[in-house]
């Protein structure tokens, strides 16, 4: 029985791979592994299910991964490509027929609120609508048999929280994406997963997001059994840029499965 | 030389076709026609691009069609299924390294401003933002060749704008999505167009879209010379549907294009 596996629905930027109207070698591949949509993920145990944002491609991810069911939902920051597909949520909460929990701070809520205001109307005028219970984030909080720690990332003007996943003690999962640095603190915090989940948005430098090179030191501090990088542009060939990463370390696709067996 | 090509982006209702854990008969269907994105059509002559709606499929239809450029933008009503892939937009402001001029009532913009708030702050932080230039709809505009004409449609609690496209004085298209009645000015105006693309979610009725029913009465009361009925929901087989529909309409689905000849 795993004890988590974690299923990559999106590791692009935020316009996608390939981007609309570009006739790069990347953007015209037919490895699928360059066809990435906006960054998400979603962790399950054997009992539940947990989704990491909400992106423009949330109805499309979950057709192609046959998701039937979200327990929780977490967010990491308010940016159009990690929250914008909210209201396709709305499925779930019809399935299950009951809210759906969510995770957020309170700046990500307010943002949240700003675009879907109609989902925190009450009552309801339609029993399809969107129903959730909004959590803010403060601290470390529990999602069934997962301790969640919030950690704080330097995103440009923005802060990002990332996610470290631990169960029966052991981190399972440290999941941070969308920052430009990881600090000493969240290195220490994160130190030794089973799996970790980096930004590395390409190879250049950028001002909000980690390059290939911050986000391997970063990673060689950090010591994860197994790391993906995620979030990239349209300037990393899949192919390529995996053959050269260190060992240990992967480029993350759409649609890849990593199992942590108990 | 085509002088109006019109070609469906999307064609499904606010959740899409198939429905995300849905194993009814048109979910699982393998008939492409029977795969619906949220509604959208992109209206082409000889020399411009004209989008109605945004919707949170945008970036998916547009590497479908083979979309490098879109002139302007033309919004029915604010609801999430149509408004959600605003920002993804901005991949044509990057293209054209101008603004992308945007048609909305009040109410429309109102919302899209809510949502999208980073679009509408100046200066810009990043020349890769979307950049717009806002045109509220108050009757009448110039589209370069064409003349289009707003018009109101009752969508429950809201009014959805209908767009009829005008050139050289014949009606080529009237576009009325999202509404659930055809007034008699309504049928008036539109009268007679080349095409009529009309709202039929479904055959049962619903209190804020027209049904297969009054949508088909409405037609046979505008005679348009082709009716093509739109953002059906996953209760309608395309080829059943299709089937049995008068002389002259057609059910939409997504690519499809109809092109009149000048």
């Amino acid at each position: 029985m795993p004890s988590l596996t974690l299923t990559f629905l999106g590791t692009g930027t935020s316009q996608g791979v390939p981007m609309i109207g570009c006739l790069c070698d990347v953007c015209t591949s037919h490895d699928p592994r360059d066809q990435r949509t906006r960054t998400s993920v979603i962790v399950n145990d054997e009992k539940k299910s947990y989704l990491i944002d909400t992106t423009p491609d949330l109805r499309f991810q979950c057709l192609r991964e046959g998701i039937h069911n979200v327990d929780a939902v977490l967010f990491t920051h308010p940016h159009t490509d990690h929250i914008m597909g909210f209201d396709d949520l709305r499925r779930f909460s019809e399935i299950r027929d009951s809210e759906i929990p969510i995770y957020a701070t309170s700046e990500t809520l307010t943002k949240i609120k700003e675009a879907f205001r109609f989902v925190f109307d009450t009552p309801k005028p339609w029993k399809g609508y969107l129903r959730i219970i909004p959590h803010i984030i403060n601290g470390n909080f529990r999602l069934d048999d997962f301790e969640i720690t919030p950690i704080p990332l330097a995103h440009g003007m923005m802060t990002t929280q990332g996610f470290i996943f631990t169960k029966n003690k052991k981190k399972l999962l440290s999941y941070f994406t969308d920052c430009q640095e990881v600090t000493s603190e969240a290195i220490a915090a994160a130190a030794g997963s089973e799996i970790l989940v980096l930004d590395a948005l390409r190879d250049k430098f950028h001002p909000t997001h980690l390059n290939f090179s911050s986000a391997i030191d970063a990673a060689q501090k950090i010591q994860a059994h197994q790391t993906y990088l995620t979030h990239c542009c349209h300037e990393v060939s899949h192919a390529k840029k995996e053959a050269s990463l260190p060992a240990g370390m992967f480029l993350a696709y759409d649609g890849l499965k990593v199992v942590l067996d108990s």
